[in-house]
């Protein structure tokens, strides 16, 4: 089992109402990477500048993160995304964004990345996701993707969409995709574009699973402390698609609806501290800990465990 | 077992992107009642116009709710709301509210309605909740309420909080409400002011259920087609409340998070149609057979149901 993800390798400057970070590790690869990392051999696709440095990549590596298809232009500087978030943490206002090497890049994958059994294309042009696709076959494969592409790149991601197994988006970016208000109908013309599985993300709300002629749903983990929402997503995707990969499973609907527990525990951690912070020091022990305790709380029968 | 519940027993006209109603019967006891008359004896409590026909007493009677204490005022209108609900089904957007007979609204519960079992304090003026709660002792009692109270009357409506068991509101009231943006937080500090019970609406996504020490989530169950969500919240915590009140049981969490279930599960049905079109000819088989659907949609193990 192995997993090749492609998508930034950043630089974060975050505020939130509950403390800043000017510099820190981070990225939709990155926050993918860590939260995989729990489940199989995870390795990351994508540029760095040179101002990426040992810090940051023994962050991965002691997380046993393969880091050899991370390519360092010497020269170059990261991505670097500033954002704040205010009262309402559901909400990112993005201040600047700096694609540094991403501007240049133009992904050549490794034997070994080529040879992963699962890829998942993280939010980067759509071209670019289609440009990895056709390099790694991938029993399963998956997509995120953001307003920003359905506004401008309409077309090649609707492209991109329609190979690959599985797409993973906030559900506003369903509606907006499909142009469908209803959520149900907008997963099922999502379907009809090639994808089988379908997840909304829905922020606190939690995450929908959306199968041919099946459902399922889970809330956010329950948190008193919500630090910085940032890459909680990119978590979801991480603990979602590890814990897929090193199962070696059918993609049938209970290991599904595990891979959909799996990802939101993930994403609970990752928002508990700023950045990669959380995710860093954490236990597979914690992991299944969170991952009991969510199944107690959405469970018709049985006790339910206090809140975090 | 025996439920009591005030509020707006009303004409609605309702304009959805699938079609309108110009004066259709309404208001939140009239939901709440609908939905309850499900699982209990229900007995509304209210004043209506000598607007309010024999056509109206009959979609009420015909569920066997208790009639009695609607109060009909020779001569007077009964409550009136106008709104309208664009693309994004979650929004309401009120155009007029009359308030008619409400406006002189003296709460003079009977004896029956005094015996009751459960009481409900639907949306309304604080003051009233309290001069209702106050004739009712009720061994299981909840609240909703609404932004207009929360800033127009907050010391009134903390005191009606204070004498419930539950609160029910939509998740940005309970943020309002104790100024909180954390959802957790915020129900542990509604908690502080009297209820044991918070329940969090959450429109499209569901609802969540806090208690001392426990936490449960239902997403709103999948329909590809929603026409109308006018009477979503009444029914859910007529669903809600109806179940606790037939079953005679202590309030523990098996007994809670079924009775969520239920909720959810009338408010999916008030939903499909306008008004109380519906639910008016639901059965309880029916009720029943998607309670079961829900139940598969939420578990872990066990096998989805297709989406309705």
């Amino acid at each position: 089992m192995a997993l090749t993800v492609v998508g930034s390798i950043a630089f974060d400057a975050v505020r939130t109402p509950f403390g800043e970070r000017e510099r820190m590790l981070g990225g939709a690869a990155v926050h993918f990477s860590l939260a995989a990392s729990f489940f199989t051999e995870v390795r990351p696709v994508g540029p760095v500048g040179d101002d990426f440095g040992a810090a940051e990549f023994e962050v991965l590596e002691r997380r046993g993160i393969a880091t050899g298809d991370i390519e360092r232009v010497e020269g170059g500087r990261s991505f670097f995304w500033r954002g704040r978030y205010d009262f309402d943490l559901n909400v990112a206002h993005t201040e600047d964004t700096q694609l540094g090497v991403f501007a240049e890049f133009e992904p050549k994958l490794s034997e070994q990345a080529r040879a992963a059994d699962t890829l998942f294309l993280a939010n980067i042009q759509p071209d670019l996701q289609r440009r990895v696709r056709s390099q790694c076959e991938a029993r399963l494969s998956g997509l995120d993707s953001m307003n920003l592409w359905i506004e401008t790149a309409r077309d090649s991601l609707l492209a991109a969409i329609a190979e690959v197994d599985c797409l993973v988006v906030n559900d506003a970016e369903i509606r907006q995709l499909t142009g469908e208000s209803n959520l149900a109908r907008a997963a099922r013309a999502v379907m009809k574009l090639g994808p089988r599985v379908v997840i909304a993300k829905q922020g606190e709300y939690g995450a929908a699973l959306f199968t041919e002629g099946g459902f399922f749903a889970l809330p956010g983990f329950p948190l008193e402390d919500v630090r910085d929402p940032t890459g909680a997503g990119d978590s979801f995707a991480g603990g979602f698609f590890g814990y897929l990969d090193g199962q070696d499973c059918d993609l049938d609907e209970a290991h599904l609806r595990r891979a959909m527990g799996y990802g939101t525990v993930l994403a609970s951690f990752n928002v508990e501290e700023f950045g990669t912070e959380r995710i860093a020091r954490l236990s597979r022990e914690e992991i299944d800990e969170r991952f009991e305790a969510l199944r107690r709380m959405t469970q018709f029968e049985g006790l339910s465990a206090p809140a975090e």
